[in-house]
């Protein structure tokens, strides 16, 4: 780990998390002095990953990431893959659909199908929740592609953070291939997803259904479709089994 | 400027410029030891900048680019305020729109309105075309926003790469406040554009309309619509006038 790399990054994680910030609230925010921040700053400045704001003189993200996290979604061999399955499951099931991956703790969207029901959606690519909390990330957490969190942190009343009963629902995604969210990120939101594996058991990303509450248990060819479309998708990538072997993961269970 | 975030910023780029690479390629790419390079990758790694593949061992984009490009355009004051404009544009003209800011020597579009045919299109969201190219970078470039190529490249025969004419162009931006593109970035693509200020003259982006070349030149409506977005737009934004003032820019044609 080269200290002043991981530094910049720390940097950029500071005005990730706030609009807009000064040198002195960047430097509290990653516990560095003023003068070091503001070298961290300057080379972030010239490649563009940070902009400063001529008028107040604060800093925010740069438009140099914006190119970076496009060029990552254009080469995601997954999110190609995925996307004709996501159009047809969303037409099957009449739901939104969501491609994920792994970042760390959380589940990141790389691929969105609005619900097909005509009205104008936001796009949820590249926003990030989680893993604990939603059930594309429950698929990925059930697998080891995202880290468990130390303390998973309540987002809803319902969100899931005693590790017994969270270990007991990923031991039934590897069952079932099937991982269930209920309000547990976003009140008046539930999921179903499955996980999607590539060669060699890596596990690629997760593929599901959200729906409001009030459509929620989904009606039974809901599940199965969701199956058909995280098998096939994982065949394209390579897979040789869906579900994916859990190695080992369950030997007290089995 | 800090020498190993730099290095760490140029293996971003390198893997930025193709789909995976080796660290050798890696290496050679910035021009480093793959020893060198090593430690900056595994500080990437740790933070989710770059993954390595587990199948080639080679190395791509990492998700929490998308993460941060996505908080990127989240807080662009630009983005959120140009949106309606942008909407607005679209069904008057029936045109495509385009927001875009200046990165380096390149626009990069942060906003993407579709022509509002109904087809399904592509979102350009994140998409880079060299500033002198086409109409919105040609809108940034006159009030030196983007910063001017070297030497501009060609990209179709049509590509406007001598000096002279390139800025005898742009001293026509700024006279009527409108750039324009034929063919110039892409064959059968052209553009109109407008620049978008913000408070204290500061150039905050540009607006622009794109239409197949069988619909060009636009019917007389079009370049008062756009005018009449990016002067609102300007205005929301803090701008006291529009077009903007071009700061004794063209003082020997004046």
């Amino acid at each position: 780990m080269i200290q002043s790399v991981d530094r910049a990054l720390r940097v950029l994680a500071v005005l990730q998390g706030a609009r807009r910030r000064s040198l002195g609230e960047i430097a509290s925010g990653c516990g560095l002095a003023p003068s070091t921040v503001h070298g961290l700053v300057r080379t972030l400045l010239a490649h563009g990953m940070v902009v400063q704001e001529r008028d107040s003189g604060l800093y925010r993200l740069g438009p140099a990431t914006l190119r970076l996290g496009n060029v990552y979604l254009d080469n995601l061999e997954l999110r190609a893959r995925a996307q004709p399955w996501a159009e047809d499951l969303a037409r099957r099931t009449g739901c939104a659909v969501r491609v994920a991956v792994a970042l760390q703790r959380d589940a990141i969207v790389v691929g969105h199908e609005p619900r097909p029901d005509g009205s104008r959606q936001m796009t949820e690519v590249g926003i990030v929740v989680p893993a604990h909390a939603c059930a594309v990330g429950k698929a990925l957490l059930a697998y080891g592609a995202c880290e468990p969190a130390d303390r998973p942190h309540r987002m809803t009343g319902e969100t899931v953070t005693e590790p017994r009963e969270l270990e007991a629902q990923l031991a039934a995604v590897r069952r079932t291939g099937l991982a269930t969210e209920v309000e547990e990120a976003v009140l008046g939101e539930c999921g179903l997803a499955a996980p999607v594996a590539a060669a060699d058991g890596v596990i690629a990303g997760a593929i599901g259904l959200v729906v409001p509450a009030g459509e929620w248990p989904l009606p039974p060819g809901a599940p199965d479709a969701l199956r058909h479309a995280a098998r096939a998708v994982s065949r394209e990538l390579g897979a040789a089994s869906w579900p994916p072997l859990a190695e080992g993961r369950d030997e007290a269970a089995s």
